[in-house]
């Protein structure tokens, strides 16, 4: 049995539904609620101790860090493979990958936390702050909800995010104009790996991904919109109230 | 053929170079002398636009990124494999990797940044350190010579990345409690991607590895450090001086 636990479609929960929905595999869904802070409960604890999602559970092991689920799931369901046959592009696929994880997701992912987690921060009073941080298992991760609850980060620290999301449309149009997908001829993991960011920053920064400064990554992010597994993914359930959501679907 | 640009076998050189004896391979050595700045040199940054050691060429193509260029090794020369055939020791192996590359790693590095390049760094004139500078292609690697050459890190900053080794350690302890390697019965990558952070745990942090605290973790070491492969490596060429040496072998 596949049991998959996750939040909303987007940021790290969307990679795996993707690939989930592009490999055609049927699964238990577990809607985690960030918002309720489900995340930190023992019972989601006890399956990853790093209190984050997503999450799967595999014949009764689980695996999280979702790069690293998505070649799981390429490993153990190679019917539909999303991993280039040839191992220079299979190195750029993980390449590429690793570059959104170190990189583009952290900066998108802070000015996300500016603009949204600092909202449900700020809701709560000191108890139920203290109550929040005390549950969560890593030290960063208090952190920075311990920042975003209070000044959030400074306008040096966002402006740094914003000037590596240019960066990595950049680097992305770059890749775009030598082949035809992030890693090589062929959709792969580099692709759905990079969509929920992608979809971040056309909607929060268009500035840097518009017809202009950017078109082939505007048309690989059309070409992505229009796969039925990303459509499919971009269904699953969302419990965040629409006035909190700034970041992909 | 297979061209490997490294520095001393330490650090994430150190990763490949065992990989490639483990694996019994013939490559032709490239020595980046790190204290020269090679690294920063054109003829360099036409390999590797990050400016950083390790990368390899091979058949023409060039790939960086230590952990990842491991991976293709196993991908392109299957003969001696050290990926684990079970898919979720292969998980762990990468989520270990991951982890060494994301937490313990850096940690490591800065408390070897602040002992060893610091004092190449404050030994330039402002004119040379000026000139390092200007060719260092990363920002965040240019802001690491700048902080060394200058005050260095805080005190606080030190004292986190040191938490940070013991908490290391304390995980590799756990998953030796389990397993006789890093990601299963048998030996992988996740353990030759760990070794030169352990034996630089070791050398400068023994409160956290001794046989009080971490008897398997410091077992496991002295198992690496029998292996043919890592004496192989650990013979590789070394221009540091002795004063400089802080770090791994």
């Amino acid at each position: 049995m596949l049991e998959v636990y996750h939040a909303e479609p987007v940021a790290n929960s969307m990679k795996v539904l993707i690939c989930l929905k592009e490999k055609k595999l049927d699964f238990v869904s577990h809607y985690v609620n960030l918002l309720a802070f489900e995340q930190h409960e023992p019972e989601f604890v006890a399956i990853n101790p790093n209190g984050q999602v997503p999450v799967i559970v595999h014949n009764g092991f689980a695996i999280n860090e979702s790069t690293i689920i998505n070649e799981y799931l390429d490993d153990v369901f190679p019917e539909i493979p999303l991993r280039p046959e040839d191992p220079v592009w299979r190195a750029k696929m993980r390449i590429w990958s690793k570059f959104v994880d170190d990189y583009f997701c952290p900066a998108l992912s802070m000015i996300g936390w500016h603009l949204l987690v600092r909202k449900v921060a700020q809701s709560l009073n000191k108890d139920e702050l203290d109550e929040v941080l005390s549950k969560i298992p890593l030290k960063a991760q208090r952190e920075k909800w311990a920042t975003v609850a209070g000044d959030s980060f400074t306008a040096e620290q966002l402006g740094e995010s914003r000037r590596k999301l240019g960066v990595s449309i950049e680097k992305m149009e770059a890749i775009l104009g030598e082949s035809e997908w992030l890693a090589g001829p062929a959709y792969s993991l580099a692709d759905l790996n990079s969509f929920s960011m992608v979809a971040g920053v056309e909607r929060l920064h268009p500035e840097f991904l518009n017809e202009d400064k950017a078109p082939l990554a505007l048309n690989w992010l059309k070409r992505m919109q229009e796969r039925s597994a990303v459509q499919e993914a971009m269904a699953m359930p969302n419990k965040v109230p629409e006035t909190l959501r700034t970041i992909g679907g």
